[in-house]
């Protein structure tokens, strides 16, 4: 059986149940007339759909299909078994009852409309699969304009993930965060955030490179690529890919596959790391990146060791925030990365945890827990 | 344990669950890469939505919390806990997945561009609780500019029902529905719906009463009690409820509480009928009716005999509508009120069947179904 066939059996991946059986006797407590009590109570004070109701419990994983994995723009219908699976995923992992929201529009402002109305149902906002710059703009603005907590999981879940992968590397490697040279090449979605959460973790010598190039002043295609340009290059140089990576201790590509070659590794410090997080093709193939000199190499994909899974993140974080009613901040992401790196002894082979190990998604969402007191 | 410790302890009325465990083997047929390939099978048609994704089990429960219960503009919180037991509802007698959608917004425009970009997550939408006259632009709109069916129960559910009924009392009493005169009280959401689905049956005399006594060109607050009084009241009379009740055959209130009297009843015709359906106080108490000569009083009380019920008709009709993709038009709900009216053999206490029956709902869906072929 392939995937169609799977989901075809499954006819969906949730299942919307009742706590209890209806019957003619509990129906007047959990209906009428009995509810209008609960109702007064909840129109009293939003914060007692924490309490009556499952707001506490209940995310939105919403999507307008505008960048739904490696597919690019399917639209909303396309974006629906996906965001159905993500729902999945939290819920087995994170124990949160998420349903999928999948908009049949592209507009920011309209999205960021219907995203803020939708507030009273939920406890959280997971969005997903928006494309840059877009994405950007939707977050800032909810995150702002809501009162409950908002994530971006192709944001910041990935830029933890990378991060607490990175931090073990480092750890194998002998380097230290704050002298190596690293290169993040891709400033969208992830790149964006993986390049603020290293910042805040001491990162001193960042090159952002984009399609142009190294972002400056004049390779920047967007406010977003500017507030990196001037954020890790203020003397505004201008560099290739290629040069950028002379003598550089780290890799990170949120890119395209296939663009490096074992020549571009060759020319790397001592003992790089290399992070080729494109999918399904990395940016350059593991084999080839070891055969060159490479110390460390992770992928995105699951038949290679090191992959880099936002899964590791997401669960965790939405459950101890939504539950907490905090918003996350790039503190929230830094504690996340280290917890998720310390869970494990790293060795080359295994720098990050694995992405289905219930315990990890325990251990990540009672150490925030405690952290949010 | 009262109404508030009950929902305090079940933290909800619905959960989110998966249909099978999360392994690291499913994994890839679930999520990434395996679910790539029917994202584009569902980008490619959305009616594939319907066979790899949820959406043919799936409805939103929608109100904006501007008339809930009886309890008038509570908003959108004081709905949640309303929301989510309707959502119960629809799941345990209409085995379809309900998800409470509670709007942060009244306003209709808003309100009906935020329900048409949820399309694509949805196989049906259930407008709930939603304040008339606004409700009848939602609906109308809906319906027109979706393709998936939408239902206000508090329109359409409850005509559904209250004519139901009404086709079996008046068997009872030995009467047609072309030959009697039915004065309805209260043109919101259900009397308007009421009218008109008694003129689909054949109803030929019907006094049509709001706030100002009978709707003519004068006394129609807007255009959809003018439209009523167009199509009961072409020669634009005036009177007054007590004045309509004269020789009628037929009350059905859906106004406010102890608004009759005995002496109202008694001038009634021969076994006149009595829906006082306004809730927790019906129109008149069904004892004083009684002892002024009612031969049948339906109430929407549990506590009486005859509750007019919504929760015989929207299980089966939703289900049907939304498994078979098909408008619910005033055909629909003639064929439903005529199929729950058959259910039983109706006698002067029992002139509809027992909401819980659960017989019932299978029926109603099983026979709308197939009317739909």
């Amino acid at each position: 059986m392939g995937p169609l066939d799977i989901h075809k059996l499954l006819q969906g991946k949730y299942r919307i149940t009742t706590p209890l059986e209806v019957t003619e006797d509990n129906l007047k407590y959990l209906y009428t007339p009995g509810v209008a009590e609960v109702a007064l109570e909840c129109a009293k004070n939003p914060e007692n759909c924490f309490i009556y109701a499952r707001r506490k419990h209940t995310i939105a994983v919403v999507s307008d299909g505008s960048a739904v994995l490696g597919l690019g723009n399917v639209g909303p219908y396309g974006a629906l078994p996906v965001m159905e699976g993500k729902a999945m995923l939290f819920k087995e992992f994170g124990n949160l009852d998420a349903f999928p929201i999948c908009l049949g529009t592209q507009n920011v402002e309209e999205i960021v409309n219907i995203v803020k109305a939708l507030e009273p149902s939920f406890g959280g906002i997971n969005l997903e699969d928006i494309s840059a710059p877009r994405c950007f703009e939707i977050l800032n603005r909810l995150d702002n304009e809501m009162t409950i907590p908002v994530f971006h999981d192709d944001q910041q879940g990935t830029a933890v993930v990378v991060v607490a992968g990175l931090l073990n590397a480092l750890k194998l490697a002998g380097k230290r965060i704050s002298d190596v040279k690293i290169v993040v090449n891709g400033i969208g979605a992830a790149g964006y955030n993986i390049v603020k959460l290293l910042l805040e973790f001491g990162a001193k010598n960042i090159f952002a490179c984009d399609i142009d190039g190294l972002l400056n002043e004049k390779t920047s295609l967007h406010k977003y690529h500017l507030e990196i340009a001037r954020l890790t290059n203020p003397s505004n140089i201008s560099a290739t890919l290629r040069e950028c990576l002379k003598e550089a201790d780290v890799f990170i590509g949120v890119s395209k596959g296939n663009i490096l070659t074992g020549e571009d590794i060759k020319q790397m410090a001592v003992k790089p790391i290399i992070f080729a997080l494109a999918n399904p093709t990395p940016e350059i193939a593991p084999e080839v990146a070891y055969e060159n000199g490479a110390f460390i190499v992770a992928t995105g994909r699951s038949d290679y060791p090191n992959q880099v899974n936002n899964l590791l993140a997401f669960p965790g974080i939405m459950r101890a925030a939504v539950e907490k009613q905090r918003k996350i901040t790039l503190l929230t992401l830094m504690k996340a990365a280290e917890i998720i790196s310390k869970t494990i002894e790293p060795e080359r082979n295994m720098i990050l945890p694995k992405a289905t190990d219930r315990r990890l998604h325990e251990s990540l969402y009672y150490t925030l827990l405690e952290s949010f007191e």
